[in-house]
């Protein structure tokens, strides 16, 4: 199976090392993948980076979309993390007949339903285990593993970079700004943080989760959110005070009876206790609930690029291993009522008459 | 597509009701999946619980299993927990040209492999989610969504029994024997429970996460276990002056320069305030390492009913979207050592000495 990848930041690099690395091949690659085209706006300047002999010797590294689009490619991994033109370049690749596989949950968050019809018209697959929380196989557990429930609600830490900023203020007493160099040093936040702490970062994944367990189509625009960043070293030792801890959490909920999706994205306060108090540093959660089952629960190493590639590589092989898997396309419904916060589940960022009520978490 | 299920018990007749239920039908079953034959060796008993409405009218009770092999199944739910008759239904299941999904964890631990190899060989699927943990998707987190690491630990709680009974007797300060007659009450035990708290139960899910997570053949009874049942009410009292508590793990770890497989499952203190601490009632939870994306848990309902068949129709689901899909059997090898507990990680069932070590857990 032949790949190309579409941008080699810190995700297709990480993927682009391990496609190649022969130890890396030996053990995660059971199956024959091999990388044959990189394409990147700065192309001759990445390349670089790799050493010589770890790069087949067929490899072309190209600046022109083209060349990736008419090549002999099977699978396309997208990781640029635009919304454009990435969602063209996605679309263009199932025209194409290629598969693709993504880690941009912007695209899928907007144009994920259209372009899983595109795929199975085109008899492809489109796969975006990457797009929610890294390494944490929350899309295969609810398309897969929780297909036989009706599913009623998700509650989830998607965003690694406000989840470790958080945990750290709570762990060095320090404030918000000190915690984010913290974090920029780490090579986890963004010089402008503000998409992850707002809320918009973890109100796309959570599109995307809504889609998928609910069936209900919604814009992340669509999605109530609130900051997590004007909160201060007094919140986090006012919450240490009630045995809590501050987490942005992601909530959505779907009464099909009547239609109605309750979704928001917020910090609140948690137990310390609880599975989402316990998840520190850049770890994600999601814990869902079916009608049958119960809750079900997946955590795991939510950013970072090892742990992003790993799932562009689960994927790859899902591919490598069923080619002609079909990917039958569900259809989605749009809710007629979409509601944010209600005062009985979470109050504002940090409402402290609404601490003692029951907030809906383990 | 076509449904038999041999073996009307709790997990069978649970399956078979939400099949054949209009609601579930409506929710959780997007593909055609029609119920046409169970069989039972008391199906003319077992044919009274089921309201006669529910039931489609063509469907067919029997007492011979080659009215079920001879039919036009498409897929056989084996469901019936025997580890003789039942794998050689599934065998001759596979060789009549049947895909299989059973929640038989004893057959797969022994003889998965060479099931798997024959169902690839016909063309069919084998698929066994429902076998480990209910409704918790590890064998879909190690297959699919770690399938691009290098897997090198697991550590678990596998037995939800024995979950149960420890989790009752730290709540109710009560002994082993209150426990397990509550369990009993609740139907999460078994008259005769050994087979749980020995740790037998755990072991043959751990043998089958071995073959799944680092591609190793063991048999179930190579696998060191110690007892549960004989923890008494003093045992959980010292543990939660220790701000412990005690839970059965199930644990395995492969070193695959040395193919040295450290296996096995104990009862065992761990801080109360870590995720097997927290894992209380029939729940299961598995936290597997990665070499690239680090710890990756998942956790669920892991007995009942209603949990377990969740897992049995989400496989049933998985095969009516892709009818075709390829079980590539993946080869295993036989680690060169096995070895069981070692001073290090883990001390006898309760060693005092011990606690104070570094127990290997989150």
């Amino acid at each position: 199976m032949r790949i190309a990848i579409l941008g080699c930041g810190i995700v297709g690099s990480a993927v682009a090392r391990r496609l190649t690395s022969p130890a890396a091949r030996a053990t995660g690659s059971p199956c024959e993948v091999d990388l044959t085209h990189i394409f990147d706006r700065r192309a001759g300047e990445k390349s670089r980076i790799f050493p010589k002999a770890s790069i087949a010797k067929a490899m072309v590294w190209t600046e022109r979309i083209e060349d990736v689009l008419r090549s002999d490619v099977d699978v396309i991994v997208e990781t640029t993390g635009t919304i454009e033109p990435a969602a063209n370049w996605i679309r263009a690749s199932l025209l194409a007949g290629k598969s693709v596989v993504t880690a941009n949950k912007q695209v899928i968050a907007r144009y994920g339903p259209a372009l899983l019809e595109l795929a199975a018209k085109s008899g492809k697959q489109l796969r975006f285990e990457a797009a929610i929380g890294g390494a944490m196989p929350i899309v295969r557990a609810i398309v897969d593993g929780m297909a036989g429930d009706e599913l009623v609600k998700v509650i989830a830490i998607l965003n690694g970079t406000t989840n470790l900023v958080l945990s750290r203020m709570e762990a060095a007493g320090c404030s918000i700004e000190d915690a984010l160099d913290e974090a920029r040093r780490q090579g986890c936040a963004e010089s402008d943080p503000s998409d992850d702490l707002d809320g918009r970062d973890a109100a796309a994944k959570l599109a995307i989760l809504c889609s998928l367990a609910f069936r209900t189509q919604i814009s992340p625009d669509e999605i109530v959110t609130r900051s997590a960043g004007r909160i201060g070293r007094s919140d986090v030792a006012r919450a240490a005070g009630q045995s809590g801890v501050i987490r942005q959490l992601a909530h959505a909920r779907f009464d099909s009876r009547s239609s109605t999706l309750t979704a928001w994205v917020s910090p609140v306060v948690v137990p310390r206790a609880s599975i989402f108090g316990q998840t520190v540093g850049p770890q994600n959660v999601a814990v869902v609930t079916g009608t049958f089952s119960g809750d079900m629960g997946v955590f795991g190493t939510g950013a970072g690029g090892a742990a992003t590639s790993s799932a562009v590589l689960s994927d790859l092989l899902a591919i490598a291993r069923d080619r002609a898997a079909v990917s039958r396309p569900v259809s989605l419904t749009k809710p007629e009522k979409i509601v944010g916060f209600s005062s009985v589940e979470a109050g504002p960022a940090i409402d402290w008459n609404q601490v003692a009520s029951p907030v809906e978490v383990l």
